[in-house]
């Protein structure tokens, strides 16, 4: 267990370290400690020796400088200039607010971009302004579209944050396969099978092997063909809308993989958006109606007494309150990777 | 089997017949007229003595005048007036475009509506205008959230169409839950188990019984808790945003069902988008990297050589061109219906 404030400190260090400058290191550290806060592991920590990787192999712009390439009252495209998502992302999405104040919504396309962390972060961002909040990104390739066995898309998340009264506000933050790889790892990690329809063999079979992926097998998509369809529709508004690479040309996260040659597009491509409530009708009733809705939901009749319906975002809410006191438990193994890191930016943690 | 344009004329009669405008019963005909020849029988002209049923109830406003009632530069609300949403949501869609075509993105919620018959005649109205088309809309509840057992969301649709260059637009149109209720009539009507996670019996059981909804069953969110999610965005935005109804209060569809009591709202909600290509890149960049994707991913690696890999819209693009020509085949009872329909209203089919 660690307390959220020193993994925070120690991680703008590293990127510190790696030539970023401080203002930004600060947003990408926030971005990373909001993702462990809120229990999504996968995303924290646990990839910051991950981006110091592309940072070492070139391929992550510290000192990134992004462009607004193109633009509209109500919507803009930016070159993130080869930085991090984590980065570009917040600041894409301050854009898509101003923009929204001005004429109702906002929406900004992102390419030449990295990684983005979590999109909940970039998305909420709205939520103190009333506003309805909307993020995604295309992602390293890893699942396979219904009928076949390549890897042609990333989990591609998509994350809509939606401002309440009273109530906490909805917020839903999902991949759009049937299960993250974070899934698969943990399954590995206590050596059990994974439900069918998370991923297939190489040749396409299904399979409920937790390391089929490590076998060249691929991800499937959330229920089938829709998930598919929901991916792609990511991909595309992420990818081709901005003018990045899409498909089976994003480039990896992993540093030890290369990009593909002739790529159609810059780095990989996030989209943003902001709408204001009261472009649609009064904040205060739309906030009333809201509690409404999350109230109504909670009480759903329970299939079992025991397990109370969810509100989207709820269990990271109150993940986040409690990591917030009790500090941050890391894994063994990202223990022992932020050390390494230490010690080779002769940092302390 | 009969020509698309006898049924599109008969359809238009009944609506005229019922009270309706000229101008707007050939625009609710050509919306359902559309979804017969695109393949989507349950969404066509197998509704219509149930749009009159609706009208008999006086539950639809036949000679509505929708009405704008909130707007900024990239937003609308438009209260339909307590019409048929297959006549407000194209006209919400022109309005979408407009402001699209003014300041990038044109966004409009609609309240106060009725069922819009397919998703994707309203998005798809983008694509001749070089934009990407959205649509969405709540619906009557039918599916379960995650560890309930109520019905609280309807099968809440979602459609984006985006144009290509070469080749033909990427048309998404899907429903939030795992099985429309099409797919389970026709399984009852063929006698046949459906697969486990489409349906659950009314204590929140698994079941493969097409039946389960008739015995006071659930749909099933599609692929679980995200799909849950899905579906509450879509009710969110199309209900909460507009002031429509939303949740368990959306109106039902059939008129042997009443509303229930103190609605939050007014009627049943949808809301259409609309976003410039070159609002963000050149059109002519954006249609050579989708016309790239399209290509792509038809080639992607089969699992079986004689099963290629679908471009969602793929399959109804064919059917459309196929049923233009051949014509529409009709379900005997479908066409029994519209025979009773024709004798009531002394028209002839």
């Amino acid at each position: 267990m660690i307390a959220s404030e020193k993994l925070r400190q120690f991680t703008q260090e590293v990127f510190v370290a790696c030539g970023m400058p401080l203002v930004d290191a600060k947003l990408a550290a926030d971005v990373l400690i909001e993702a462990d806060l809120r229990g999504i592991d996968s995303h924290g920590v646990a990839r910051l020796s991950g981006y110091v990787r592309l940072y070492e192999a070139g391929r992550a712009n510290m000192h990134a400088a992004h462009k607004v390439i193109h633009e509209t009252p109500s919507t803009a495209t930016i070159d993130a200039d080869g930085g991090l998502g984590l980065v570009v992302a917040p600041k894409a999405m301050d854009l898509a607010i101003a923009k929204a104040e001005q004429v109702g919504t906002g929406w900004v396309a992102i390419q030449n971009s990295n990684h983005f962390g979590i999109a909940a972060y970039h998305a909420m961002k709205a939520l103190p302004k009333d506003m309805i909040g909307i993020s995604m990104t295309n992602a390293s390739p890893l699942v396979a579209p219904t009928f076949a066995k390549e890897r042609m898309l990333g989990t591609n998340p998509i994350c809509i944050a939606i401002p309440a009264g009273k109530e906490r506000p909805f917020v839903l933050d999902m991949a759009s396969s049937a299960a993250a790889n974070g899934k698969l790892e943990i399954a590995q990690r206590l050596e059990k099978e994974i439900p069918l329809g998370f991923v297939q063999t190489k040749e396409g079979h299904a399979s409920t092997n937790a390391n089929e992926l490590k076998n060249g097998g691929s991800l499937l998509p959330l229920g089938g063909h829709k998930g598919y369809g929901l991916a792609a529709a990511i991909d595309i508004l992420s990818g081709v809308l901005s003018g990045a690479n899409f498909g089976p040309w994003v480039p990896p996260f992993v540093s030890f993989l290369n990009p593909l040659p002739n790529l159609p597009g810059n780095g990989i491509g996030h989209f943003v958006g902001a709408m204001r409530i009261d472009a649609f009708r009064p904040a205060s009733d739309f906030k009333t109606n809201m509690d409404l809705w999350i109230q109504r939901f909670k009480a759903s009749e329970r299939i079992s007494a025991e397990q109370p319906v969810l509100i989207p975002g709820e269990l990271e809410f109150n993940m986040h309150r409690q990591r917030s006191q009790e500090g941050i438990p890391l894994h063994p193994s990202v223990a022992e990777d932020l050390q390494s890191l230490a010690q080779k930016l002769s940092l302390n943690l």
